[in-house]
């Protein structure tokens, strides 16, 4: 397979065409944003780091059944995924309070949820990604009452596998952001990056941050924290190929 | 029946005691605000027209099955409730675009939605009343699942009695705000009030506003505008029952 012309770039990732059709070519890069793209750093080794993560997890995803987007991977930073018609939704999966929901709503930081919360928010410039409700969703037509309900319902599925995937690694899945996309054929699937960068996770014994929150709030070293995560996801999956 | 001690007073009215178990006495005052009540008007004549508006509509809603908080009216601004334990939500039903629904989403003035959008907020002076979701309510357990189904089912049963209601009366609504309480009981039935204060009317044909918005953005007389949508409501009434 080739890698072609540059579609877009992103603020962590490059895609570009290939000579297959369907198929793009991902290139992660060594950068890291934050407070919405004002601040930007280059942080080496980062792009290798998602990329190999988000292979292990988009992998175990498959492997529990769910559809997604991705082919393989291809190089320490590059992967293959489907082109993808994406939908300009953001699924956000809480199984515990942080972030703008324990602002939000001040409660205890990582108190835990009964159900999992789910968050819907609009991707749109011009809005500046609202949060909004189900019912706003179908009114404007984003998607039709089918697939909000599937994605919803997919979302959720996505969290069991991760939080199952996270906790064999000693490792506790607060929250995630998911996208989701519409394949050549019209079929909705899981799409666009899993990893550090779009989770909060915590160390189930220390419940020490081990994601871009390190970053964010200056905290930690980002390479280090990936690194580790990174490794436990690996180590965890030798021991249960054993 | 007697009036007793002061209970409250809100924004718009004022609750006292009275000396039957169950019932309390509110009083509409002539008083109207608007920005958080940072603006605080007089307007001779408001409480009135609001207690005969929010009694034919309470009337109208119990006639057509739903449970409410109504007892009677005992003067022109005065009416009788049954004592409530209030649930900490608004909940906002839209049939077109208007006020923050348009703000938010930048979509054309009254651009009618195929089903009615459905918006709850969480009532809290702490939080500043935010804008949440079916599952936020669940986490933070404000409500049982089963209480908010049974709240946004009865919010939309309101919904077509009142568009019909004032539909006779050449009015459309447009979005309106109501609110729910528990009675002594335990029932969950529909309480607050319900008048050109809480919703957004327009005339069927001109469009023109007739609600609290000529008072909010300062377009008009309120009591003119309220005057003419009791007098609608009446004559409509009559026009019905011949």
């Amino acid at each position: 397979m080739q890698k072609l012309a540059m579609i877009k770039e992103g603020k962590a990732k490059r895609f570009y065409e290939t000579d297959e059709v369907g198929v793009n070519w991902v290139e992660y890069l060594d950068q890291a944003t934050a407070l919405n793209g004002k601040r930007k750093d280059r942080i080496i080794g980062k792009g290798s780091l998602n990329n190999q993560i988000d292979t292990i997890l988009f992998e175990d995803l498959m492997a529990n059944g769910i559809k997604t987007h991705f082919v393989k991977q291809v190089s320490q930073n590059e992967q293959l995924v489907k082109t993808m018609t994406m939908i300009p939704l953001e699924v956000v999966i809480r199984n515990a309070a942080s972030g703008s929901f324990q602002r939000k709503f001040k409660v205890e930081y990582l108190k835990a949820f009964k159900k999992p919360v789910v968050e819907t928010f609009y991707k749109s410039d011009a809005l500046d990604d609202p949060f909004i409700n189900e019912s706003q969703i179908l009114a404007l037509e984003i998607v039709t009452e089918t697939e909000l309900a599937f994605i919803i319902d997919y979302a959720l599925k996505v969290n069991q596998v991760l939080t199952a995937r996270y906790a064999a690694a000693g490792l506790k899945l607060v929250d995630f952001k998911v996208e989701f996309g519409k394949t050549m054929d019209g079929e909705i699937v899981l799409a666009d990056e899993i990893s550090p960068d779009s989770c909060r996770l915590v160390d189930e014994k220390t419940l020490e941050s081990l994601d871009k929150d390190v970053f964010r709030k200056e905290t930690g070293d980002l390479v280090d924290v990936y690194t580790e995560v990174l490794k436990r996801l690996i180590d965890s999956q030798e021991a249960t190929n054993v």
